[in-house]
């Protein structure tokens, strides 16, 4: 799928027949070879894996198949793949089940993590210091990055988990994970990351970067929502987070999410093959997007870092505009992009993110995602730099707190 | 679908060209008109139903008419109503959560279950006697019903949840749900009922019922697998169970699997349209195979209760063979079986309900569970009977222990 086809009343109004899809971030359409790999497990192949009969196995092998094509995807073994329903229960088990599992052996309670991490891990960490654990939130310098020395010296007795995600999912900054990968290793500490925004975008490799789990979600990278999973390095100590069955080792129980499962796989496999010449055309378009709104819109400022960010990602700071009116009139043109994260979308907050960037409470309410992927096009970001200086114009023609300078 | 179609190698084995499907409670083949429906959020409406932008509209709109349909299957409120990723989750969510938030509150920390739940209950309870609560696991008779005056009886002061399951998945019993929740009502104490195995295959009613909270599962009535939900009632005290972002309504973080939840809704709907004459024609099916077998194999022992059981479980045991044998020899033939619980069908110890009904053990290993579903026909247990009493026999000719009596 490029652009998502134009239908029903759209086609009756002209204007809008233009869909550019720019809120990647949020969700990606997923690959037609995807649906077609899934469909028999919606219908012929319905049998449930942990059976022993003949309608058992098509599933079950078609399970462990998903398993080493998601396991490839990262460079780990299959068996340390723990399939779960989304990036953010995978989130929740890494940070509760490791947490549960040193607190029974009276390992400690601290946990560090940065102050930018998604929802599912600030608000799992929160969790756990209302149940007794004292975390430590790092602060991020003005592009977004976690010193890894500040990761030392944060690390204290009792520490017993550090989780830093690998790439910021609103800002698009990538963390230097191997090097605070490192700090956890040398002090004996977990080291957890949330991969949410790069497995399957860019290249993931659990060996080199030396973590011991990992999130993954599947509709981050042109596979099905429903399905995400879990690395976790052999020898780690973690309780189950779904207690139950059998199933994922004992670890994750519950009848497996066959068709999902089978489609993040085989998203996986597609992504593993293409990244290289999709992100080439990915940062292509991203550096022109972006050198066009500098060009053409005054007052706006790239979050993160210009250059160490995710492919795809164009995040900026408009000011004397709010985020949910940008987002609104551009949709109004055709344009799909988000303003902060897709989770918090109806929350409108000022983002945590920005605002650990040191972004001014009032510039991060005029913040905008675009989030790329591999179906945009020259014509798109064409259509962008056309619709999207004007709507600045009128909005801030209405915005009281805006003077040319 | 009725009975999966032979394919493939099956074409060139002539033997094993019939299929009987009697394994529905392990999974459910799918309708193809939930499969239809599912569709197009895999394809065109991809979107992530949080975003603002048109992308986001179909897929918000199409959860929202999924939790209104999953909502009337039980006549709750589609406020009321949770997605989670399957019964597992749900179960856990349910004890977990409401211990957690009533243990915050210095409520207490005794809970009560019965000795018959499903593993996703038993080890969620597990669990929590881990972390320092305290539970009943209360007996049953030897038909399976827990007692309502053993649930009084072992009510103390401190005792924050009750949790029984409205029939069990192995052995079929239907549990007066209805005087249980009453006793607990009558002591302000929350009542959680498993109802995996029942909701969408008998009427459910949460008001007349009267509990607080009940957990569901779409792939026990023909919807897809990856989909689940927890009723909640109103005003019930819990704590999130995934932690992160807004979505639904902050106690299941997560972006939704929108595809899942969309088959899940379609299914409901499908279901109690034609539940009646659906289980009319199943409850007689299943009597006729209860009839046969015990015409046709001497001992042979019906487990659960005669009459009040699901309408399509016919659980037994057979004396001198094992339950995997028998399993695996009707696989031969073509008739597709359980042993147990499918969640624990690798795991090949006796089943704990079994044992909790009284069942001898040696007994017990000689368990199996036909399950029968809306696509059964009446060749189909014409077939199981014409094979199943030969399989018996060969077995127990090589078992030491056989000796007719």
């Amino acid at each position: 799928m490029r652009n998502a086809s134009p239908e029903g009343s759209r086609r009756a109004c002209p204007e809008r027949s233009r869909r550019v899809y720019l809120d990647h971030a949020a969700a990606t359409p997923v690959l037609p070879e995807v649906v077609e790999e899934m469909i028999p497990y919606l219908s012929r192949n319905f049998g449930n894996p942990s059976s022993l009969h003949d309608f058992g196995q098509a599933p079950r092998k078609a399970v462990g198949e998903a398993r080493a094509r998601v396991s490839r995807l990262i460079n780990a073994e299959p068996e340390e793949i723990f399939f779960t329903s989304c990036g953010t229960e995978a989130n929740n088990f890494a940070l509760k089940s490791v947490a549960a599992r040193l607190r029974e052996q009276d390992k400690g309670k601290h946990i560090i993590t940065s102050s930018i991490e998604h929802h599912s891990v600030v608000n799992s960490a929160k969790a756990l210091e209302k149940s007794g654990f004292e975390v430590t939130y790092l602060p991020v310098d003005k592009s977004g990055f976690v010193d890894p020395r500040a990761v030392k010296e944060a690390i204290k007795k009792g520490t017993i988990l550090i989780s830093v995600m690998h790439a910021n999912n609103e800002v698009g900054t990538v963390e230097p994970i191997r090097e605070i990968a490192g700090v956890a290793k040398e002090a004996g500490i977990y080291f957890h990351s949330d991969a949410v925004s790069t497995a399957g975008t860019i290249p993931v490799d659990v060996k080199e970067l030396g973590v011991d789990l990992m999130s993954l979600a599947a509709d981050q990278f042109y596979g099905p929502k429903g399905a995400g999973a879990l690395f976790i390095k052999k020898g780690t100590r973690i309780i189950p987070f779904l207690h139950g069955g059998i199933q994922e080792d004992g670890k994750r129980a519950g009848t497996e999410n066959v068709p999902g499962i089978v489609g993040m796989g085989k998203a996986a496999e597609i992504v593993l093959q293409n990244m290289s010449p999709w992100n080439e055309r990915i940062t292509s378009l991203r550096d022109r997007l972006i050198a066009g709104l500098k060009e053409k819109v005054d007052h706006i400022y790239l979050n993160g870092h210009p250059t160490v960010r995710l492919p795809g990602n164009v995040s900026v700071c408009v000011e004397f505009v709010e985020g949910e009116s940008m987002l609104l009139s551009l949709n109004m043109e055709g344009i799909a992009a988000a303003s902060g994260s897709s989770c918090t979308s109806h929350a409108l907050k000022a983002s945590h993110v920005l605002l650990a960037l040191g972004v001014d409470p009032a510039l991060a309410q005029g913040s905008l995602l675009f989030s790329l992927g591999k179906g945009n096009t020259e014509e798109d970001i064409n259509h962008v730099l056309e619709k999207f200086p004007p709507i600045v114009d009128r909005l801030r023609q209405m915005s009281p707190l805006y003077r040319k300078k």
